[in-house]
């Protein structure tokens, strides 16, 4: 019987081995041009369509599996796929291959005194792993962005969807063949073993950086044990402020937009703040409450309305990611700037306001990725934003924050030309 | 009596707090204009002049306790300050005043199709860890960096430096504060306890980033501990590749400089790539022989000239810092791109042609932060590169690389501006 310290040791060799084969890989796809790596996606997405009946037959093994295995319904059918999903994975993957390819874009550029002349260039990180949860369209879409931005990736799904991310990797890869790309720039873990999660995130210098697609707990075990940089989305706890010089329908449309239209993405509004002066405050509460919205409140926002109930101290840092709001009753810009400075998870924070000067200085002083004024945080989103796909909304400093996509899966290097120089 | 715990416990308190407080100055910082922050700059580097005789009578103690320890005549002059050395240092914060403000320049802009007005804006990082060792011009080189960039600085410099700095520092600090800039925005850690160095790195979500100034071992200590992202840098194993179709005199100027100009930075050469079919090898070797310089060679390379040593297998992954090269013949462009792939630490790689073909191969081919052609290695450096001065060159993949200046030290946010809009 094997230890646990030698399954590690093996899990640890594994992983090196596969990263060596993916940097390999990928010296073959930053060759690429554009054309070339858009053509290999299209073919990726034909083959998911040519095995539309094994992958989905795959699925069903997953779906059986989960049943027995007691999975919740909610999680049932984040795993199902049916021939309209899985058209609309392929559909997604011909949308990236569609993207402008960043490589090789120059950033800038300049002539130093020397005469050297210097270019950033937007090159491919290299060698990328993703840590992922039950979704099994997270492989064809973190598999594919990796691919157009010229990368390597090394793919580990849960075990709950293995059959079907099994299946979904195989055609996606015998696809990329078709035009060129190396099997092993798009990998599969082939062990759920979770030691093998443990050596990936150890693995620094074979891995570039990692991307954890999950819960909560996924995410901050990631941030927690990685060696390797994260790019990593953690709460949203986000803001509406409804300044004293709103105008009172569109706060009442935004609010509500802001917390119900789904209340269960990063982007919905877990906390509303409204100014003390602004005079339709009750009606806002009035819409959220009528809407199925649970309010809870601090005493002056619980004169507004009855229903609202007594927040508690931890409301303010609680993202609920359902149908509650946490609502407090601010005096002014300064009032709720504080309370944003403080609670705020620098996800996406929003000011509803007429005045310019209270609408700048709220965009220029909330340091969150994404500071908006006069709309809904739930436009938070790559799609919405123009990115064509995300990868991910990225809640930390530095590299990439915000809705992250093909950019924020480039780095860059400089280049310079010279013709002769030596240094003095 | 403490126990080892205890005092860790009461470093990670320590840090917490300066944290805490360099949070709530950078709140301040980061509404400083471009003109208040360069003034802030100007006083401090005033400031500095005037407390020459206090600084220089502080680091006159810290010679006399290196002499007493037994310093290297190298390290003592590293930490030697002069009338001359302090000037410069001044001077060099006047320079970061002057540099342009990055904090607020727009990255991009887009309107999507909802009509939502988007704008990436270049913003400080928060707060900034500096980790390094001796020099004390650091102190004040990456104070007035940070500061400029809009970011709260928590300086950790070495015990031999720890009456210099604390001068550096009280006098920077008090030149700042007379343009209103808070005291706790550039601190110096109060203990050398090299406890509170690792609640320094764990102190994940109130430090923002750590960089390590110093030497291999500070720098592999920071990245193996740190829970807090890093902006490294490593080795520097610099390749030239002497191509078939490189000018000879060329060829010759630049290996001699790339190498022998100074051999203990960064950007110095350590491995020099001679294509076999390059007519003049044997002068390019002479010239660095004769030079002073130790070449150790594979066997086709000691049959250029006889005082070529031996090379072992790990002169191809060492970086010598020092008058030693080591000396490989290769077959072509590609076997060339073959072992720099294998052997390079992606700082900085040259190729010497006048094939315009070859050389933009090697430019787009070969992966480093830096890729040259036609000139020395030796020019790698913030300064030369134009950015007006350097934290330092970052070898790791994300968020900077090559020489980080003032943009490295920022991040950006999204701002979004809507009339309205509310998502369907």
């Amino acid at each position: 019987m094997s230890t646990q310290a030698e399954l590690s040791d093996d899990c640890t060799t594994l992983v090196h081995d596969l990263a060596r084969d993916a940097r390999s890989a990928q010296r073959v796809l930053a060759r690429m041009s554009d054309t070339e790596k858009a053509d290999a996606l299209h073919a990726a997405a034909a083959s998911l369509r040519d095995d539309a009946p094994t992958i989905l037959k795959e699925n069903a093994k997953d779906i059986a599996a989960g049943e027995s295995n007691g999975l919740s319904k909610a999680m049932l059918d984040r795993l199902k796929l049916d021939t309209d999903r899985l058209n609309g994975i392929a559909d997604a993957v011909d949308a990236v291959a569609d993207l402008p390819d960043p490589v090789g874009q120059v950033i800038d550029q300049s002539t130093a005194p020397t005469g050297l002349k210097l270019q950033r260039i937007r090159i491919p990180i290299g060698v990328i792993g993703i840590i992922y949860e039950s979704r099994p369209n997270v492989t064809a879409d973190a598999a594919s962005l990796c691919v157009r931005a010229g990368n390597a990736t090394i793919l580990r799904g849960g075990s709950e969807a293995v059959y079907s991310n099994r299946a979904i990797h195989a055609a996606m890869v015998k696809g990329l063949a078709t035009k060129g790309v190396p099997e092993a720039a798009v990998q599969l873990m082939p062990t759920q073993d979770r030691a093998a999660v443990g050596a990936m995130l150890q693995a620094s210098g074979l891995i570039d950086m990692i991307v954890p697609r999950g819960g909560k707990g996924l995410v901050a075990r990631v941030q927690s044990d990685a060696r390797v940089p994260v790019l990593a989305h953690l709460d949203g706890i986000n803001h509406t402020y409804i300044h004293d010089k709103a105008n009172p329908e569109m706060a009442r449309a935004i609010a509500l937009n802001a917390k119900m239209r789904r209340t269960g993405i990063c982007g919905a509004m877990e906390t509303l703040l409204i100014d003390s002066k602004f005079p339709n405050a009750a009606d806002v509460v009035g819409d959220l409450i009528d809407g199925g919205c649970e309010v809870r409140g601090d005493s002056r926002a619980r004169a507004l309305d009855k229903r609202i109930g007594m927040a508690g101290a931890n409301d303010w840092d609680t993202e609920y990611l359902d149908a509650v709001v946490s609502l407090k009753i601010v005096d002014g810009l300064d009032d709720a700037l504080d309370h944003i400075a403080r609670h705020s998870s620098g996800h996406t924070d929003v000011i509803i306001t007429d005045d310019d000067e209270a609408g700048e200085r709220f965009l220029t002083e909330v340091d969150s990725a994404i500071v908006m004024r006069n709309t809904s945080s739930q436009f938070a989103d790559g799609g919405e934003f123009g990115l064509g796909a995300e990868i991910g909304i990225a809640t930390g400093r530095i590299h990439a924050r915000g809705p992250v996509a093909l950019e924020g899966l480039t780095t860059y290097k400089w280049q310079v030309r010279g013709e002769g120089q030596t240094r003095a």
